[in-house]
Formats: C-alpha cells, sequence, structure tokens
C-alpha cells in the first residue's frame, strides 16, 4: 500500500513544479477500467503514477515509440518453491517477464520448516522488487498422520495472520473438514473471518450443495477448475475462479469459454505450480495473457485477468492499472500477442529490459532473515537407512503403476521373483524398481520401502529427491540398492535437492538448501542444473515420456492422490485410505 | 459484516439437518456474477443465504411464482436530511421500494450540530432495518467564513473514522482545498487514507491535470458527472462515477451512453438529493434501475449497477448478490423492467410487502441515542429580527433573480421605489420581495437583507424555512414584513421547519424539529404535509413553475453557486467572492 505521507510529498513537488521523475510519451496505455487502449503520456513520480499529462517536465523523457504500456502482472495463486527458487531469485525470473506482484502459499516450505518457513518467505522477499503477498498455509500437515516438518494450528497462524503482507489463509484443501465441520479447520476460518481477510480454496469436483457449504464457510476462490461447467458454478456463487497454466496443470483454454463480459470479474490467472525451467522457456502470467489471446481474448479482457481482477478479488488497492494514485509498476511491449516486454518498471524503476533483469537491490543488514536463513537450511534431519531389502515371502507383491500424464497412480499386484530369503531380487526381476521414502524432519528413522512399476524408466542408477508432496521427506527410486543409498547420501550431503547416481558416480544433481526444496542460487544457474538433470533422466535413465521424471517421484509420496502411495511408514492404499503391505497374502 | 459465530451456527444446523427458516421455490434469481436470471430455489438461514438446494428442509416455503428475486438495492450517495426525514423513518419509506443499503454522507446535520449530528444519524439508523453507512461530511462548514453550527476538522472526524458503520470521508467538494493542498484539507484525507478508507469526490467540471492530481490525493468516486466524457474521463482513472438521479438532479440517462461491457464496473446508482414527496411518487433506487432499463440497459446490468458494483466499491463484503454467505436481502419482483418489489426480505425476514412497510423493530432503551435525540431537537438558537427595513437611498438595487431549474442566480441591478426615508416601499414596487437570512446556530443576531426578483411568485404573504444550505440558517422570502417576522416565528416555534403564512395566518406548515431539517413523524404525515406545502404553493401563493417554492429558496443561501446570494452577513457575489451592498451607489 502506498503511504500517503508519499502522496502529499509527490503532490507538493508538482505543486512546486519541479520536474517529476519519469514521463513516458506515445504508449498505447492499457485502461483496464474502460477497456480499451489509448495513445498518450504517463507520468510518475516517486513511485506513484500521477497522471497523463503530455506537457509535464520530467527528468527522464523515454519515448515508447508507440509500444503498449500494461500494468505489470499478477500471479493469483503460486507456491514458489515450485520454482525450486528463493523468493528474491524466483523475483529475478519473472519480473522481467512483466510479473509485479504475487499471492504465494508457501504450504511446501511451512511443511518442512512450519511457522519459520514462512517467516523466511516474507523476509526474504523483502531484498526483491517482487510484491509478494502471502496466504497462511491452511492444511499443515496435509494429513494428521503424515510425517511433516511442522504442524499449524490456528494458534500458530494467528501469530501471522495480520502481517501487512498477508492476504488471509491459503488453499484449503481439507474440504471433508470444512463439510464435516472439523473443530481445527473451523478455528482457522474463524481466524482469517475475524480479521476480515481472504480464504482461498482447493475444491476440484465439489459441486451442489457441497459447494454451497463450501462457500458459506467463507471460502471465496478455486483454481482447481477444470471444467466450464466447474467455473460457472463457483461464479455464480461469487467465488473467484483462478484460471491456471503451470508446469503440470493446464487448465486455462479449456477454461476460457466460461469467461465472457459479465464472468470476466470474476476470472483470474494463476500458475500454481511451475519449474524455474518452465518459466525461462514459456514466460509467466505473460504465458498466461498470450494463451488467451491466442484462443481468442481480447487483449485488454486478457489483461484485466493479469491484473486489476486479482488487485480487486484480494482487495490490494491503488495496484493492477494504470491511473493516477496506483503503484508505478508497468511494461512496455510491441507486440500485444506474444505479450514479451521489452521494458519493466516496478515502482517507476527500469528493473528489467529485453528479458533480462538489470535491477540491483540495495540491502540493508535484516538479522531476522540471516537467522531465519540459517534456520532455514538446517532441514536434513534423517536418519538414513543401510539396508533396503523388501521381503515379499508370498512373491505376489504391491507395486505402484503410474499413469500417464497424471499424478494418479494405479496398484498393479504382480509376481515377484525373491531370493533364497523370500527378499526381492533386482536381478530375477528385469526392469522393476525399488523405491524408498525417507523422513527426515525429526531423524525419526522411519522409511517406507516399495516397488515402481518399470514403466517409468530408469535403467542403471538411482533418483533421490528431498522434493515429495506435501511433506517432503526424501524419495529415492532406482534399481539397485547401492546406488540408491548413495543417491540419498548424496542428497543429504547438499542439505536437500536432487541427485542421480550411477553405478556410484554422481551423474547429475541439484542443490536445494532451503528447506530441501530451493536454491539461492542465481536463476541461471538453477536452469542450468536442472536442464542438466532432464538431460540425464531422458539421454542416459530413459524415463517415460508420459511421466516428468522429478515431478512423479514428488507425487509418489503424497497420501491424498488415489491409488497407491508410499510415505515413511509404508504404502498407503487411498481408496481405502489405510496402510497396507507390499506384500499380497494368499 | 456478518459474524463468523453465525455462520458457524448456522452450518452447524445445516449438518444436524435442522430445517432452515426460509425457502423460496420458483424464483428467477438474478446472479450479479454471471449477469443472467437462473430458475431456482434460494435457502436462507438466519439472516444468510445458505444455497441454492431445492429439496432442503424448511420451517417456511414461499412459491415465487416465477417472480424475479433480487438483492436489495443500495444507494451509493445520499443526503438522508434531504428526505425531511430521520434515518428510522426514511427506512420505512424506501425499504418497500426495494432499497436495502445507504451510503449515507450527514453532510446537512452536520452543519448544524456537527460530530452530534453524525452520531446520531448512526445511532438512530441503527433503530432500523436499513443498513446506513457513513461517509464523515469533509466540508463542515462548507466555506470558511459561514455562521454554520459547526467546524468539523480531521482531529474532530477521527473520533468517528473507526466506527464500524463509517466507510470514509464524504465528498470532497473543496477542490481548490485539495489542488492548493490547502492543510486542513489534506489532514481530512490523509486521516481516511490513514484507515484505509474511501474518499467521496465532488468535482463538477474537474478536467485533465486537475483531476489527475484530484485522485491522486485519493479520491474515488464522482457523483457530479453530468456528461459521458466527464463520466470517461473519471472512469480512465479508476475512479467510481455514480450516475444520479434525485429530486432535482436527473443526470442518470444522460450519462448511460458511458456505460458498456467494460466501464460497468465502475458504474453504480445513487440519489443524491430526494425529497419525501418525490420518493413515494417515483420509488428510490428502483427507479433508477427502472429508468435505466427503460433506456435501454439490460436489467440484470441496471441491477449490478443498483447492487453489486456498490458493494465492491466501498468494500462491503457478503452484501449486494444472491450467493451463499451472503446477506438475505432481496426482493421479490414479477416485472422486471418496472421493478416495483411486491416482496422486500432484509436479513431473512419479510419487511415489506407491496409497496408498505410491515416490519416492526424491536427497540432496547439507547441512553446515548435519546440524549442525541434530545440535543439535535434543539436547533432553533436565534435571536429573531424586529424589524425588516432596507434601506436604499440610491434607489438602485440588487436584486436575486432566479434562473429557471437551477440553482444558479442573477443579480439583477433595478431601480426601486423608496419611502421619504429612503427605504425600500413594498407598495412601490409591486411584486418585488424581500429576503432575509438569520442566523440560528449561535444567537448572533446575525441577519442578512436582500431584494428577490418578482418572478419567483409569492403573493400576498411568506415563506420561511429552516433549511438553506449548507449552514442551515433560516430563511425567509414574503411580500409584507409582517408575514415575514411572523414566519420566522413560526419556524422558531415548530423547533425547525417549513412555514407558510398569509394575512397573518398560518396557511401550512411542516414541522422539522431534528436539527430544523428532519421529522422523527412517520412517512406518511411528512409527505401530506409537504404536499400541502406544494398545493399550498402553488395554488395560493402562484410561485413560480420554474422553480422549487422551497428548495429555490433554500439554496438562495448557499454562497458557493453564482452569481447573487444571502447570507447572514449580507449579499455575497459569487463571482467576484466578494460581500457586496443592496444599494448600488453611482
Amino acid at each position: 500500500m502506498i503511504k500517503y505521507a508519499k502522496i502529499q510529498d509527490i503532490m507538493q513537488d508538482i505543486k512546486n513544479n519541479l520536474p517529476i521523475d519519469l514521463r513516458i510519451d506515445n504508449a498505447q496505455i492499457a485502461d483496464v477500467f474502460s477497456g480499451e487502449f489509448f495513445s498518450g503520456s504517463l507520468c510518475v513520480h516517486k513511485g506513484v503514477i500521477v497522471g497523463f499529462s503530455k506537457t509535464m517536465p520530467a527528468q527522464k523523457v523515454v519515448d515508447a515509440k508507440n509500444a503498449y504500456l500494461l500494468p505489470t502482472f499478477f500471479d493469483a495463486h503460486v507456491h514458489i518453491e515450485s520454482s525450486m527458487l528463493s523468493p528474491d531469485k524466483f523475483a529475478e525470473l519473472v519480473i522481467p517477464f512483466g510479473t509485479g506482484t504475487v499471492i504465494a502459499d508457501p504450504h511446501e516450505i511451512a511443511n518442512v520448516k512450519g511457522l519459520d518457513g514462512i517467516r523466511f518467505m516474507l523476509e526474504n522477499a523483502k531484498e526483491s522488487l517482487l510484491d509478494v503477498k502471502i496466504m497462511l498455509p491452511s492444511c499443515v500437515p496435509a494429513l494428521p498422520f503424515e510425517y511433516a516438518g511442522a504442524n499449524l494450528s490456528a494458534l500458530d497462524l494467528a501469530e501471522l495472520m495480520n502481517d501487512e503482507n498477508v492476504l488471509g489463509l491459503g488453499e484449503m484443501m481439507n474440504v471433508p473438514g470444512v463439510l464435516m465441520q472439523d473443530e481445527k479447520v473451523l478455528e482457522k476460518l474463524e481466524l482469517a473471518a475475524k480479521y476480515n481477510k481472504i480464504i482461498d480454496g482447493h475444491a476440484p469436483m465439489v459441486h451442489g450443495d457441497d459447494l454451497d457449504m463450501y462457500r458459506l464457510a467463507g471460502v471465496s476462490t478455486d483454481h482447481e477448475c477444470t471444467t466450464v461447467e466447474e467455473a460457472l458454478e463457483r461464479i455464480r456463487r461469487g467465488m473467484y475462479v483462478l484460471l491456471r497454466e503451470g508446469s503440470a496443470a493446464h487448465d486455462l483454454v479449456n477454461l476460457l469459454p466460461a469467461v465472457n463480459a459479465h464472468t470476466i470479474s470474476n476470472c483470474l490467472f494463476c500458475t500454481d505450480d511451475k519449474q524455474c525451467t518452465d518459466i525461462i522457456k514459456r514466460g509467466h502470467i505473460n504465458n498466461s495473457v498470450r494463451l488467451a489471446i491466442e484462443h481468442g481474448t481480447a487483449p485488454i479482457d486478457a489483461i484485466r485477468m493479469a491484473t486489476i481482477n486479482t488487485a480487486r478479488a484480494y482487495g490490494l488497492t491503488h495496484k493492477g492499472a494504470i491511473a493516477p494514485s496506483y503503484e508505478a509498476s508497468f511494461m512496455l511491449t510491441q507486440d500485444i500477442k506474444e505479450c514479451n516486454p521489452h521494458a519493466v518498471y516496478i515502482n517507476g524503476e527500469l528493473v528489467a529490459e529485453n528479458g533480462k533483469y538489470i535491477a540491483t537491490v540495495t540491502k540493508t543488514y535484516n538479522a531476522k532473515l540471516e537467522q531465519l536463513t540459517d534456520t532455514i537450511q538446517d532441514s536434513m534431519h534423517t536418519e538414513l537407512p543401510k539396508d533396503l531389502t523388501i521381503h515379499i515371502p508370498s512373491k505376489k507383491a504391491r507395486v505402484i503403476r503410474l499413469l500417464p500424464h497424471s499424478l494418479l497412480t494405479k496398484c498393479e499386484i504382480m509376481d515377484v521373483a525373491v531370493d533364497s530369503e523370500g527378499n526381492f531380487d533386482f536381478s530375477q526381476n528385469k526392469g522393476l524398481l525399488k523405491m524408498a521414502v525417507v523422513e527426515r524432519h525429526k531423524k525419526t528413522g522411519k522409511i517406507g520401502l516399495g516397488l515402481l512399476h518399470a514403466e517409468y524408466g530408469l535403467q542403471g542408477g538411482a533418483i533421490a529427491t528431498s522434493i515429495s508432496h506435501d511433506s517432503h521427506n526424501i524419495v529415492v527410486a532406482g534399481d539397485n540398492d547401492e546406488d540408491m543409498l548413495l543417491a540419498l547420501q548424496e542428497v543429504e550431503k547438499m542439505g536437500g535437492g536432487i541427485a542421480m547416481i550411477s553405478k556410484g558416480e554422481v551423474l547429475a544433481s541439484l542443490s536445494l538448501p532451503v528447506g530441501g526444496l530451493m536454491s539461492m542460487q542465481e536463476p541461471q544457474a538453477v536452469i542450468a542444473d536442472l536442464q542438466k538433470l532432464y538431460d540425464v533422466a531422458k539421454n542416459h535413465y530413459h524415463i517415460w515420456d508420459k511421466a516428468d521424471a522429478f515431478m512423479s517421484l514428488s507425487f509418489l509420496a503424497l497420501p491424498v492422490i488415489p491409488d497407491l502411495k508410499l510415505t515413511p511408514q509404508g504404502l498407503f492404499d487411498v481408496t481405502t485410505f489405510q496402510f497396507t503391505d507390499i506384500a499380497v497374502q494368499e
């Protein structure tokens, strides 16, 4: 929010006829209120838009040469952790694409580090030029029995609810908890309501009376719509629908038919989860704008969904439009359809040019952040296994099988060959893989073992990752115990990350020491490392082309998506919602 | 705002399968989010909309017989005082027309009674079913030299700014004060900004750079647009434009061409000033809806401007739409074009039927309100004149002449006949009228005298009124001194109001003891009295048909509208912004 003292300063300067900081001439200015572009000048002073005068004297005058001038974009719902970059580095990556504000739910880091994880995101983001608003994660841990790094109650969240950068409660995934009126769930909803803050939703396939109740409970957004019908059903109830375009989920185009002159006010853009490698390839919210235009949306309408609509939905005043009293955060682009800005301004400063981040942020010593950064980098509390033996005397096992392009799995009952002691034997089960999930928050030594169908690929080695939704224990898969154990050690050594081991050698690795989820390296370095991991996965391990080498593994530990998942406590059958054995007894 | 404890109660009742309070079946429900009507049922419990189930058991089921079901309407800007009814009585008048929420600026009563006047409006409104939100008057007095009843600084307003029913700062009429950055004006703007509240505007004919500065200062609405260009210029700057349809100002139809699929979000309806007699004849905001539809606006768009748009513009959550978690305030109407509701529900209760207010409000003893009511009814602190002699030895006088259908006046220099002592003589100046404005707040005995052109009418008597914008001193006009003095006495005797005297007799009168502006009588009684006044004005006094007998007089004391006005300090020439004499010296 712009402080009024600043506005008064600005007014005084103008009254005193001092030259303003910046005037942009000859721009096609996007007017999100009138729904049109108009040719004109834009006057900026002390980070704020002060008007459209073409003659106001300015210290710097930029000729826009008829380029489009748009407000910077908003990501209405993002887990920054999915980029694998800390907020300040994420900022450097997305700002050149025109993103100026994100509404982030630090659900992943909160599962690792609880309130300190959220505090780290808040403080670290302040070292960047990106405006990072936070929704407090509502479901940590994701399930009561999960071995996560933290457990956040309403009382815990209350500590941060009044922070000026906290907009409300993050996606309420516990829909049954809302409908059954679970006391701990209601406490969190009540907390947000008490502070008059937003409650984000997450309600795939919730309809009719259940949706009424979910809305009644105070939830006002949903980013999980995949059909036009779902979108319209939510808009009818006054909910905001976030059209998602991320790494795995591509819902935007499917949902566009729900957007019309009336419903558009309730439609926003978000990425939810997008890896840094995808962002660098396709862009960020500008990619959503481009896609929408490509599929028939009027440019100004696409811009509205990327800007003012989100600002309004989340109560962010003086943001999301080009008008006096608004934050001077905007971009210039020649081609509105491509929407690749050649200049991005944040608070009146040029911060990115031709896709390159060029700003330097003056940092002041922040003792709180220093301490949080230390804390957050100490997240590998493991007791690594020495033995990955799986005992299957019945010779019939439950095997996890990935479904193509999906987070769903199938429980496949397979005959397996065992050695003389009844233990799973790689040499007799061509292509079948072992998996393990190792608890890493409280050194419990808990480890779950399972089998993964050969379709995944992974020949002659192992992959381990400390990203594993939602509790982020270490997942490892491989075709021999030695490489698997080494991969676990490598991940631990890096303080978290992804490691690929083959025949005792590290083929590729990515260090993610920030909670085992993120890096504080420059985006380009992380992107290069991650790209190398993907290259190895494809060319060396021949990972299935209908799966993502790492994300598929990461979601195998999430015991809410059917059918069969693996946790530190063992295999979990999501269809019966019970733990189960690998070995099938006749 | 709906308290979350209530939501939890409701959710619990539904979970326990208790029958809900009310279900409306077979309605054509206005969906302001999707911009369409849909056939369905509406479920209501404990004053809140809980969903659209057609089967949920209910204690009461109403068959809407295919009637339209709309959210109750919002008046985005109203001076309740102009209705001449206290808020609780105003509520009884407007609710049957479907109005459920008003955003009121108690500018008039504040000029009489300051903070106590505002407090009275807040407390008195709580005794009604109308949701009355308050904007704190920003310009009391209207001009620094005015003889008003109060002087409200930012420090004074700070006492009320955090009241839960106060939404911000009322119309900032002092545009020069904003542009020149008057310290006292900026303090008020800063106060609103500090509390993150709305600042209403009032900016007729302000354009370009001035408008930029006015917007930069934080003003976000304007209800003074009279042309499409003005409206669009404001919308481009992110301001909300209030399409006004009141007693005197009829801007709505002229402004409709500014409303389109994009701009509509920034367009709202308001009345500003509307007398009770006009409301009873033509309706309230439903009249605006009707007019808009009649002039080509789609019914759902007219409804949006009357409901959700205002709720959103003023940050009123859970209001202005028919959806779960929203306040159950709605109406049923058979004919959407006529928009005369046959049933109005507020918070789930049927409160008006077929234009009749049928609710009873349970009142609890409110000591604060009692005291405020006493204070507010003690507003006639006058020292009445005994002599209205006007000395014009030069025999040439400045005469106030009304312009047709306008608040503007003309200063006419006329030759006048005087008696032997040089005093104005009625008998020799056929039709010419005397006027006086008598200070009534602080018993100063100040009295301004003037002459009014014969065109106004008023034969054989006098009219006096304690409504006179903005300071609300007593204005009297007449064709003889005796009736004028009697009229003043009569107004004082009533504790404020309007009196018509002819040949020593009271022909008609309306008692307005609440600050000399409003009545606490039933609307029908006030309407009958006021109607009688108008009948006498027309049939007995033959008042000019291009003027409003009472409003024209009331505005003759407002020294901001050109050319010539009368104040307790004498004639004021608005064009030179200086006091002037009646007598013109050669």
